[in-house]
């Protein structure tokens, strides 16, 4: 059946491309600086082809559309596109042509290809940009076609930004910001665009809410030796942000300001930039204004980004504080499920539903940090599964409840798995949930000396898993914002990092997650999920040894517990954290009930 | 007191250095291919200066003469170089300036520094050149200057080459150079030359004996798409080994002559070479020949390094079998140092000796793969600590002998440590013993994916040593050479990579040690060492599994066990490292006594 809608939408699309002189227009699956979360505004792909995937992009020319995506939405695109005419090419698959090797073989000499620069990457740019060059092809970046024909978008996201107190914060403003200048004056330079969201929340002390779980607002920021601009939309900045700025020496200009203003801006030297975090027209911008300057950008790391990383002794304190309540409300779900399930109606969506609700009652909550993955049994082996509110599996009293979540609050940002035992489960389920357990806590309990990264320590958790065959296709773990995004880097916690990705050396301060799993196709998935400080352990003639501490307390399920899977150590190692995990959480737990049960749950075992 | 007879030698090397134009000349130690060992004929650097430690390298101009050694021998170099008016420069020390530091702060505008640039890695040469070019400081590399001063010099290491035949090497030169021939097409090359001497020894299925322990001989290869040269002394060459060249193909060229051919040869097209392996002056050579004839000078890694790294099912089969025997001999040995200990005078010399002398006796023995340390009690906790026959400490029935050996033989190369209990020691001694034991064993039984490097599992040796607080400060396994040196790469276990080191993937064929150690200095050195073959596991849904299987047989010091720090699976590996041990080695050992301790020492224990 024919899909009128979008039909005509493409015609609308393909007639401003005249117009505007663009004979290739391409669309991918961003903000304007690339958040993990994009806001509806932002769903110009979707709105010209109907696919709502989270991976996707959309190249119109006047005879044809294609549309890119991965395994994962074959299906779901070929369903969602039917009937629109445009042509599903699936990423990876043998003969498919990928976009930058189609729109060589299809595009004319001299012919133009468009898209909104914002929106694209600055290393997809180039290579496009360097790739095309061959053809001849003209880029148009500098322009948003959907602006005219999306007659009914939704608006830019724009929410109050609000401040946050230097003593929540440990470091107020100033004291960030002359880090960051003494890292611009090592590398030269003079001028620095971050255009990083999270990076601009923390180095500002201040928060947002335009980026969907991620406090942040859409913003950049431009820094001299002498002057801070702040570029946001000036509907969200409150009258308290605004004293708060100029009491601090933040100077606020208008979001869609930053162009024009680099491109006046006296410039008195290099301007350092981060390629992976810029893109492709704020690149451009700055290359245009460096070569009429006659100075250099300088493409290096975020200096925010270690700084970022490695919390301050206040952050610390609070994130301490912060989970512990949030895995004392954890525990109380988990309770709840085990004592619910089978006597009232439940499903996937109601039960994540609950634990929304429950973490919402912590005091100095803001919003999930994340949404709630909920998913039971054979679902939880699936990836990128979504429960909704239409589309749930009932729990019932057999097998397992996979629950991935957290929650950001004035105190830190959390995020926890828990695989929830609710009723029988097969020898084979308590193997990969015993040996899944035994991978987070050799990792968790690791001594390690300084200048180890997430490499040389992941086969500790994945080791287990690995002695049986099994291996998850994941990470082992990530870093985590403070009152930010709940996946921020540079450390990563992997076995094997991809040209380009960062190994970055694990530092006191630092908070990852430590997070193995097992997944079998139509059977069952178990995830669980802590998440762990790094801490200076001895120093000496060896050098400075480093180890984790548990920032998550929440119990393992011991009915899926086999210890003939376990080492001497695995077993203490798990009885420790739950004597920690019960002296820990029984002073915050009032309820008697849920109280005994945790004494139980968290029993030695032998 | 002044030392006469080496001022006078440095007087003649100045008046040969003026002779030649030369204001700075500069002895490194090293020999034309970096080999881990220098012949005689390559000892300038200790010929002028008296000091004769395994590093360092004499500056000497017409007003001073400076030696620059790192931290182990800082001592040493003084007592050698005392009233030789040669001034020693402590490397890395405060304040103490690098070689070419020095030089550019001594050398005047216009200046000429010489060196043999055949004992000058090409990195080290173009640094120099680099730096050294603000002062328009001209390089000469092409002469030897103690070729002249040096009447007593002893000759250049010369002895006969020999064939192995293909039912060893298990692969011909003919099946190995179509290999080579594929890499230099891919690479877009059409000449290749190749420096490094245990590569052209097993390219070319030759062996020689001109490098202390490694079976080489001093060679370069050129290899074309329908020739390859062999440039070797022309005594070398035996009735034998011509033949064979002239039947597979294998042009004979006097090994000087490398220089002069590459400067007149034909050449079509790029040529490769690789920059780590080649010297100064080659480099230079094969610079001015591509500018000559404009070609690239193609920079590669060896495509002989991986190919050899990897051993063929006959290399296996063959380095199985010799482990076997080699294990064997030691364990006979061990049992000799327990029995003769306080009964017969000892010396960690004597007992080298012996077990060199047992060693030999094994059939198609050819040489020790590296000189044998024994170091007794304290003596083993220093790292490059070397007994002499006038210099060694008595062994006495009390603590521990460290042992580390090995052998080049027709079938392999082997090397093994051993740290034998002779009398009482003490629960410090037993705990880091019994944490090094479960560091090598844990590694050995690693189940882990293709793609995982020396870096993903190290953390497997030292993990047991870590969390008790001790490091070792030297990597926990290198690649061994077939019938080759015993150190070779490109895969290694280690940590830590500095930037420039090679992080190559584990693969099936591979061997590599696994030698986790503890070193407590003015105490006791413990370190034990096995060698493994990387083996092909299951293979499914998550990828391909490897792990490793033990080559080397010979019992754990159970004297030494204490259980209190094992896990249970770590007994269980244990015990059944030792099963296998006393399976394996009992059809080998003759002697009843021998094997009756042999049952004893490898019996399972609780």
């Amino acid at each position: 059946m024919e899909n009128i809608v979008i039909k005509e939408r493409l015609l609308r699309l393909r007639e401003e491309m005249a117009k505007n002189g663009i004979d290739y227009y391409m669309m991918p699956t961003s903000d304007f600086h690339n958040s993990e979360y994009s806001a509806d505004f932002f769903k110009v792909r979707e709105y010209f082809c109907g696919f709502d995937g989270s991976n996707g992009t959309l190249v119109v020319s006047q005879d044809e559309a294609g549309m890119w995506t991965d395994g994962r939405y074959f299906i779901q695109a070929e369903n969602q596109m039917e009937g629109t005419g445009v042509k599903l090419f699936r990423m990876l698959e043998a003969g498919v042509p990928t976009i930058s090797e189609y729109l060589l073989a299809n595009m004319k000499e001299g012919q133009v290809l468009g898209f909104d620069g914002r929106v694209i990457s600055t290393s997809i740019g180039e290579d496009l940009e360097k790739k095309l060059a061959a053809k001849s092809v003209t880029l148009k970046i500098d322009r948003d076609l959907a602006e005219t024909v999306w007659t009914d978008r939704p608006l830019l996201p724009c929410h109050d930004m609000y401040v946050l107190p230097d003593e929540l914060c440990g470091k107020s403003f100033n004291e960030k910001i002359s880090q960051v200048r003494e890292h611009m004056n090592k590398l030269g330079t003079k001028a620095y665009l971050l255009s990083k969201l999270d990076d601009i929340m923390w180095l500002t002390n201040l928060r947002g809410n335009d980026v969907e779980c991620n406090p942040v607002a859409l913003s950049y920021a431009l820094i001299t030796a002498d002057s801070f601009t702040l570029f946001a939309q000036e509907k969200e900045i409150t009258s308290e942000v605004r004293a708060y700025c100029d009491k601090v020496g933040i100077a606020l200009r208008g979001y869609d300001d930053v162009v024009s203003f680099v491109k006046k801006m006296n410039v008195t030297g290099n301007i350092l930039f981060d390629k992976r975090n810029t893109n492709f027209l704020t690149f451009k911008v700055l290359l245009e204004k460096a070569k009429a300057a006659d100075i250099k950008l300088v493409n290096a790391k975020d200096p925010t980004e270690d700084l970022k990383a490695s919390k301050n002794e206040v952050e610390l304190k609070n994130i301490r504080e912060v989970y512990l309540k949030d895995s004392a409300k954890l525990t109380e779900f988990i309770y709840w499920v085990k004592n619910t399930v089978g006597k009232e109606p439940m499903t996937e969506y109601t039960a994540a539903e609950k634990l929304d609700g429950m973490r919402a009652e912590i005091p100095g909550f803001i919003e999930l940090s994340f949404p709630t993955i909920s998913a039971y049994n054979a679902n939880a082996a699936m990836a990128h599964y979504e429960a909704t509110k239409d589309n749930a599996a009932e729990v019932k009293k057999q097998g397992l409840l996979l629950v991935d979540s957290g929650g950001t609050y004035m105190g830190g940002t959390t995020d926890v798995t828990r695989t929830i035992v609710v009723g029988d489960i097969s020898d084979e389920i308590k193997k990969h949930y015993t040996l899944t357990v035994c991978g987070m806590l050799r990792l968790a309990n690791a001594n390690f000396l300084e200048g180890c990264t997430g490499k040389n320590v992941d086969i500790l958790a994945r080791g287990p898993l690995w002695n049986a065959g099994i291996d998850y296709k994941h990470g082992t773990g990530h870093g985590i914002g403070y009152i930010l995004n709940v996946h921020e880097g540079p450390q990563n916690i992997r076995w094997r990092f991809t040209p380009g990705q960062n190994e970055a050396p694990l530092v006191p301060g630092m908070i990852v997650s430590d997070e193995p799993g097992v997944y079998i196709e139509g059977s069952h998935g178990i995830r669980i999920e802590n998440i762990l400080e790094v801490v200076a352990g001895e120093t000496g003639e060896y050098g400075q040894f480093l180890h984790f501490a548990h920032l998550t307390y929440a119990p393992i399920d011991l009915e899926a517990i086999d210890t003939t899977y376990m080492d001497n150590s695995d077993i203490k190692a798990l009885n420790d954290y739950h004597k920690m995990v019960y002296d820990k959480l029984s002073p915050l737990i009032a309820d008697e009930a849920v109280l005994n049960w945790l004494k139980e749950a968290t029993r030695e075992i032998k």
